[in-house]
């Protein structure tokens, strides 16, 4: 069956991911080789302490990553060590003498991701990252090829599975959330540093990556607007119960119009308020989901587990079988293409519905006087609802609005106003809406 | 932008999807140029009657289709017009003078898809049909690409919106399926003749593709097991709601381990008990969903509406767009791997858990004569249950059986069987069960 010469590939990190890669290149090697055509050969594979691989055999094991990855006899580096620096660095050097990239790495490529693609293009190498978002969920290459003859209007996904954990967590059990952060780092679905995760980071990186192939345009880690969900309450998942909405963290890419009629590309990552019936609600625990519309094609969605060693495992070496047939076929597969070049804008060009919620006095006139400070601001409301106290302590009562779609910044001007009122104690939750209210 | 030379199209059909696909090669031309590198030029459209086409510019359409598909000068054939003859000599001709074929003739590529993909992989053309299957929604290059490096084990849909809007109709109104199908040709749901669809014929084209793909092994039509819908009965729906299921047609292709340790496959359709915490279990109306469980990626799903003129287009621009890049750089997408050449199984190789009501006599010893028969025959019973008469008429009570797993054709001896007992009126419903009941 393997007709062409092997195709040498050098691994960097047995982590996770890297042990599970090591392992299936070995046990189903034969596999490989037919559906290639040709067998791919570990040749290396890079490790900060040797003595804590054992299942790697030891003469394949090495410390001197930079010596890996500069040798001329490697066809393609399969990265998973993450981080920046310097792996950046690792990875120009692979793919500027012609080496192709399998890589998971989220971060680098939302930083510098570019100079990563126009090294690759410039040495006609396969520059290939579908374990980077979602796991093993097939994203990128649907994005880029299946979807290549559509134009993809919005991507709306949960791709952060640690966050989708805690909230899920507090949602079911109504648990606040320092205890449901605990929980997840208690079972394994936290880092002791879970910064990167519940302040947005690795979600943005992943918005970046995704409206970039969505919109052939080039979007970075820095065009993307970022919010966590270290300030989601249980005050506030209970107001979503009430109107039938569950909170998720989304990765949002949007294409907008500006006022001129010129195109331009949103990508933020924040909690939003979603009503049950949305496919992206029911997406529980560590699960991620993305949920693609496209002019033509309408909504589709794709579903799996985002994260682990072995589904991460599966997309790389999807990736890796790609390039063992491109080598063979004496080519590349299709380029980056940033074509559209489109602007990217910042949250202050995007509208959207907002749930808040206000502590009030329970008297005559807040009503209007609320109402009012939203006239003033030209920002319309939807619904107004008037309930119970739900945060406890002192008399009052609370008010609860739904706006229509209104501009970001005038949104947070309008709250702040509303703050300064004097009939209004505080303001219990501010949260973005999407999707159609029951 | 556009650097290379145009990428000729000629397009067979100008129906519900021919007219779209049209229409945005035309509107959408500048975008698809930027994507390729290249200009996509349609130069002719085959159709029977150039009048009914007004949208089309009347010196592009012809009726001599032949003569359109022979031209040397076009460089890619979509094939929109569908059926086996005289389209199969079509696309072998336009393949053998080196053309590419784009195509979503699920039929024709079941039937002869080995003869389509020898014919483009021996003049070096590309053949793709990501609109065969599932309308819009990324299947076959996921399958193909993003999971070839993973084993896949089993991949189950609902791939014909036509069933799943007749079988969600009876389950959310309790109508009949006549009635259903009634309403469904009503709202165009169903066409005239509405066998392919009820039948199972075009759910088991589309089996046969995915097995095909997701295996690396060559399956046709005829190796797919096929039960239609035309069966199913209020009193089946009413019986799975109450195990807390629904009734799904489904298309389900699975990698078998025979007695000696060798590998498998089998492909089949029939309607299945699906319990409604399942993801496909919520996929209602026209949309079509998928199911894919493989060793490392673990369960995925993708989803999205299954048919329609704009979804399908899309699918089949993707793919044109995807053969523009590939003749751009020289060369072509990944062929079809059959390289697992794994046999396929007919229904007597499949265990199945079966759900089975029967009108029995209402009186002692009935339960144990038919726990007899199902002991008798080999047949292990996970639950059984009595309860009121559901289907009317005569003295009795029924009596409701769920097996665990057991061979096809052992479980149709045992219904035969038990037909015969002194104590059974009727066996009133046969239903295979997939998934974890509560």
């Amino acid at each position: 069956m393997s007709r062409g010469p092997a195709l040498r590939v050098a691994l960097l990190g047995a982590g996770v991911v890297g042990s599970q890669v090591a392992r299936l290149l070995t046990e189903n090697g034969d596999e490989f080789a037919a559906r290639i055509g040709a067998p791919l050969e570990l040749v290396g594979v890079a490790v900060r302490r040797p003595a804590r691989h054992p299942e790697v055999p030891a003469h394949l094991l090495t410390t001197d990553v930079a010596g890996l990855v500069a040798r001329d006899d490697v066809d393609v580096v399969v990265e998973v060590i993450g981080g920046i620096d310097p792996t950046r660095e690792l990875l120009l050097t692979a793919l500027r003498r012609g080496a192709s990239v399998v890589t998971a790495n989220k971060a680098l490529l939302a930083e510098h991701g570019p100079e990563l693609y126009e090294a690759a293009d410039a040495a006609g190498a396969d520059l290939y990252f579908e374990a980077a978002v979602a796991g093993a969920i097939p994203l990128i290459r649907p994005l880029r090829e299946s979807l290549a003859g559509d134009r993809i209007t919005r991507v709306m996904g949960i791709v952060n599975g640690t966050t989708n954990f805690i909230l899920s967590a507090m949602t079911a059990d109504g648990v606040g959330y320092a205890e449901a952060l605990a929980e997840a780092t208690r079972l394994g679905f936290a880092e002791a540093d879970p910064t990167a995760d519940v302040d947005g980071f690795d979600a943005a990186a992943k918005a970046a990556i995704l409206a970039s192939i969505a919109f052939h345009t080039r979007v970075g880690a820095s065009d993307v607007y970022r919010e966590g969900i270290a300030e989601v309450s249980a005050a506030d998942i209970r107001a979503a119960r009430r109107i039938g909405c569950t909170i998720k963290l989304l990765a949002i890419c949007e294409r907008l119009t500006d006022d001129d009629g010129g195109e331009a590309v949103s990508a933020r990552v924040h909690p939003v308020m979603l009503p049950d019936a949305h496919p992206l609600a029911g997406v529980d625990g560590a699960y991620n989901a993305v949920y693609v519309e496209a002019e033509s094609a309408g909504r589709l969605m794709f579903y799996g587990p985002g994260a682990g060693g072995a589904p991460t495992a599966s997309a790389v070496l999807g990736d890796l079988v790609a390039v063992g047939r491109n080598r063979l076929a004496g080519g590349r597969g299709p380029r980056e293409s940033a074509a559209a070049d489109l602007p990217a804008r910042s949250m202050e060009s995007v509208s959207s519905r907002f749930h808040i919620s206000l502590d009030v006095d329970d008297r005559s006139g807040v009503l209007a006087a609320v109402a009012g400070a939203f006239a003033e601001a030209g920002v319309s409301i939807s619904t107004v609802r008037q309930e119970g106290r739900d945060t406890g302590g002192g008399e009052g009562a609370a008010l609860v609005v739904v706006t229509h779609a209104a501009p970001d910044t005038v949104l947070s001007d309008t709250v702040a106003r509303l703050s300064e009122l004097e009939y209004v104690h505080r303001v219990t939750s501010v949260m973005r809406v999407m999707g159609d209210l029951r």
